[in-house]
C-alpha cells in the first residue's frame, strides 16, 4: 500500500508529502488496507477453527485495534492497560488472551471483571495468585499454561522467548505438574495450552518443532484426563524489513494441521503482531541539517530514537527512502536524530539519495514496535499518528504538546 | 542519603518501605539533599567564575530542576520542551544553554523569545538557520560553537560523543571557519565555545586532552580578533554505579585552571547531568513472582524496561538490594520485568538475597536517565516520582492512569 508513482511516495490513494504537510513531522502514517489485507491473508490460510488475537504490544493505537476488531479479531494483551485499550477500541473482551510473566493482582481482577477468554499462565506462583483473586471475586478463571519448549527461534536475543534461559513460560519438564495442580483448584478452569518461541521468524520450521513438542504434552495430558479446548500457538511470524524471505504461510498452516491432527476439535489461537502491522506503517521525518565531519556525512532529521527506538535498541534495519525522489546522486551517510546521544540513529553508513534541507524521508516498516515504544526522552513530544483509508486520512492520535510533558508534575 | 539501618533501607530520614506503601510501586524516589550536596561539591571545587548548567536530559522532573534552580544553577537543554520545563520550574531562562544537533526553526524561535544565554551550534547549516530566525524576529542570537575535538572518552559507544565518527559538533578542522562566518552575520553574537566528549567519565584525563585542544583553538581565534566570553566544557562527569572510582574533582578543577590559564576572564560553563542526579534516585519495585526454569532462577518484579531502560539499552549495571534485608540465603537469579521480551531485565545472573513475593527491591543509581527515558511500552502507565526532603516526602509526579495512555487518540 506504500508505492512510488512519478517518484512520489503514496500510501493507498494519498501522497505522503501532502499528509506530512498537513500533519507535520515527525509522523507515523498507517495504511488501513494493509492491515486488513494481512489479517485476511493469514485468516484464509488457517483452515482449522481459529481465532486471530492481534498482539496489541506491536501497535496499540485505538484505530488500529478497531480495524482488526471489525474483522473479528481478538487481542493478545500483556497488561491491564492493553485490556483497557481493547475495550475502548470496541473489541469484544471475551476474545482477549492475557499473556505475560508479571500480571499483578489488580490486573488479574480487571481481566476477570472483563470476562476475558483466558489467562496464559507463566508460573506456578501466578496460578496461585489467579486462583486467589478469582476466589475473592467468586469467579472461575479460564486459563492455559504457557510452555517454554526450549526451541531456538534463531532471531535477535531480545525477542527470542522460547529458550530455557528466557524468562517465559513454564519448563516443559514441569508443565504436566502445572496442569495437575490447576485441575484441583476450585476457581480455575483449564482451557488450553500456549507457547511463543520468539518474534520476527521468517523460517517457519522452528514453529513446527515447538508444535510437535506441544502436541506431545497434550497427548500426555489427555492420558491424564485433561482435554484442552484451545491451542494457542503464539505469534512470531516475521515480515520483510530488508531482504528476508516472507514466511511461507501455506507451510505454516500445514504444520499446524499436521502437528495437531490428533486434536481436531480444539480451537487454534494465533497471536500475530508484527506480521499484521509492521509493513502497514511508515515513520516520516524531515531533514533539518546536513553536515560533514572529516569526510563522514550526517543527515540530521526531526525524528529521533524517542519516536522509533528499534535501530538503537535492536540494531534493527529499516529501509529509508526520500518521500520525493529527485534522482539525486547517492551518498553514504548516517541518518540521525536530534537526541543527545550517539545511539540516536536510524541508519549508519547507509547509501541514500543525497538529501536537502526540508526534504522528507520515509522510514519504512515502522507500523510495529514504533509508536508503542515511543518515549519523551529529551522532553520531546510524542509524534502524531494518522490512518489512511484509500483517499481519506484521519488523525488517530494527536501530536503531544508541552503541557502533556509535565502533566501530573508539581514543584 | 540512601543507607541501611537495622537492615531497612532509608532515604534521608524516611523508610523506603513506608514510602512505597504510600505511593505504591513501581516508584522513583529522589533525595533532595543528595542533589544539593552534589551540586555544592562541584560548585565549590571550581575556583574560576562559572555557571553550572544542569543537563535536564538526565532528570527533567520539575521539582528536581527547581532544586537546582534555587541553588543558582542554569540549564543545559536539548529541546524546546526542556526550555518549557526549565521555565515551569522557575529557572532563569537567561541561564539556559541550548545544545543538540537538530534544533528546529520553531525551537530556535522559542529559545530566542526566552532570551537564553546561548545556542551551542553544531553545524554550518544550523548557524544559517539561527541567523535567519533571529533576523525574522529582529533579534541577535548569542552563540557558541560545539567543537568535536576527536578525543576518545573510553565509555559506552552510545554515550561517547567527541569522536569524529560521532554526529556531534563541528570538526576541529572546520571550527575556525565557522567562527569567521558567524562573525560576519548581522544577527549572530559570538559568545563562546563548547565541547562535550561523552558521558559517565570517571577518569578525568580525557577532559584535559580535549580542553588543551580547545584552548589551542581559542588562541587561534584570538589571533583573528575573536575573543570568547564563555568556555563551555560540557558534562560527562561519571558516578559510581558498581566499582568505578569517583572522578577526582580536584584534578578536574586543576585541569580547567591549567588548560584555560590564558583566558582568565572567560566564564566556565559546566553541563553536569548524571553527576548531579544519578545516585540521588532509586527505583523501587515489588516482587510479583519467582520461578525456576530448569535450574535458572527468575525474580519477576512489577517494574520493567519501560520504566528504566538502561540495563536493556546500554547493558548498564545497577546495584539491586532488598528494601528490607532478612539475612536470607543468596541465590543467583535474573531480575526481570513483566514486559514481553527477553530484553526486559534489570540484572542477569545476579547474586542476590533470596526474595519472597511482595518483597520490595531497590534499584540504585536510578536518578539519571531513568524516568526521562520511560515509555508506555506494553501500555504500561509511567511510574510515580517522589522527592524526599529530610522527613518529608512529596509526590512530584503522579502515576499515570489508563486515561493518560489513550489521550489524543480517536478510533
Amino acid at each position: 500500500m506504500f508505492y512510488y508513482k512519478n517518484n512520489e511516495l503514496y500510501v493507498e490513494d494519498m501522497k505522503v508529502a501532502d499528509i506530512a504537510l498537513e500533519f507535520k513531522t515527525p509522523l507515523y502514517i498507517y495504511s488501513k488496507s494493509h492491515f486488513e489485507t494481512q489479517y485476511k491473508k493469514l485468516d484464509e490460510k488457517i483452515t482449522r477453527r481459529h481465532l486471530i488475537c492481534f498482539a496489541l504490544k506491536a501497535n496499540s493505537n485505538l484505530a488500529v485495534i478497531n480495524t482488526f476488531a471489525k474483522l473479528g479479531a481478538g487481542a493478545d494483551v500483556v497488561s491491564a492497560g492493553e485490556i483497557f485499550r481493547a475495550k475502548k477500541a470496541g473489541l469484544d473482551t471475551t476474545k482477549i488472551v492475557f499473556s505475560g510473566v508479571g500480571k499483578t493482582p489488580d490486573e488479574i481482577k480487571y481481566a476477570l471483571e472483563n470476562n476475558i477468554l483466558m489467562f496464559n499462565i507463566e508460573s506456578f506462583e501466578e496460578l496461585e495468585e489467579i486462583e486467589k483473586v478469582a476466589c475473592l471475586l467468586n469467579k472461575t478463571a479460564p486459563v492455559s499454561f504457557r510452555v517454554n519448549p526450549n526451541v531456538d527461534p534463531k532471531t535477535h536475543p531480545y525477542i527470542s522467548t522460547g529458550l530455557k534461559k528466557n524468562k517465559f513460560g513454564i519448563s516443559h519438564t514441569q508443565i504436566v505438574d502445572a496442569y495437575k495442580k490447576a485441575s484441583q483448584m476450585k476457581h480455575i478452569s483449564i482451557k488450553g495450552i500456549q507457547f511463543h518461541i520468539g518474534s520476527q521468524l521468517t523460517d517457519v520450521s522452528p514453529f513446527f518443532e515447538a508444535q510437535i513438542k506441544v502436541a506431545h504434552i497434550m497427548r500426555e495430558l489427555l492420558s491424564l484426563g485433561i482435554k484442552l479446548d484451545i491451542i494457542d500457538i503464539g505469534g512470531g511470524l516475521g515480515v520483510v524489513y530488508e531482504n528476508e524471505k516472507e514466511p511461507d504461510l501455506d507451510q505454516y498452516a500445514n504444520f499446524i494441521n499436521e502437528a495437531f491432527k490428533d486434536f481436531p476439535d480444539s480451537m487454534i489461537v494465533l497471536e500475530p503482531g508484527r506480521f499484521l502491522v509492521a509493513n502497514g506503517g511508515i515513520f516520516v521525518t524531515k531533514v533539518l541539517y546536513r553536515k560533514q565531519n572529516e569526510g563522514k556525512n550526517f543527515i540530521i532529521v526531526d525524528g529521533a530514537m524517542n519516536d522509533l527506538i528499534r535501530p538503537s535498541l535492536y540494531d534493527a534495519y529499516h529501509k529509508i527512502e526520500p518521500v520525493v525522489k529527485k534522482n539525486a546522486k547517492k551518498i553514504t551517510a548516517d541518518i540521525v536524530g536530534p537526541i543527545c546521544e550517539s545511539g540516536d540513529f536510524f541508519a549508519r553508513s547507509r547509501e541514500i539519495d543525497s538529501l536537502e534541507r526540508n526534504d522528507l524521508v520515509s522510514i519504512f516498516s515502522s507500523g510495529a514496535y514504533g509508536f508503542t515504544m515511543a518515549s519523551n526522552y529529551n522532553s520531546r513530544c510524542k509524534p502524531a499518528e494518522v490512518l489512511v483509508d484509500k483517499d481519506k486520512v484521519k488523525l488517530v492520535r494527536a501530536r503531544e504538546t508541552f503541557e502533556d510533558l509535565i502533566r501530573g508534575e508539581t514543584i
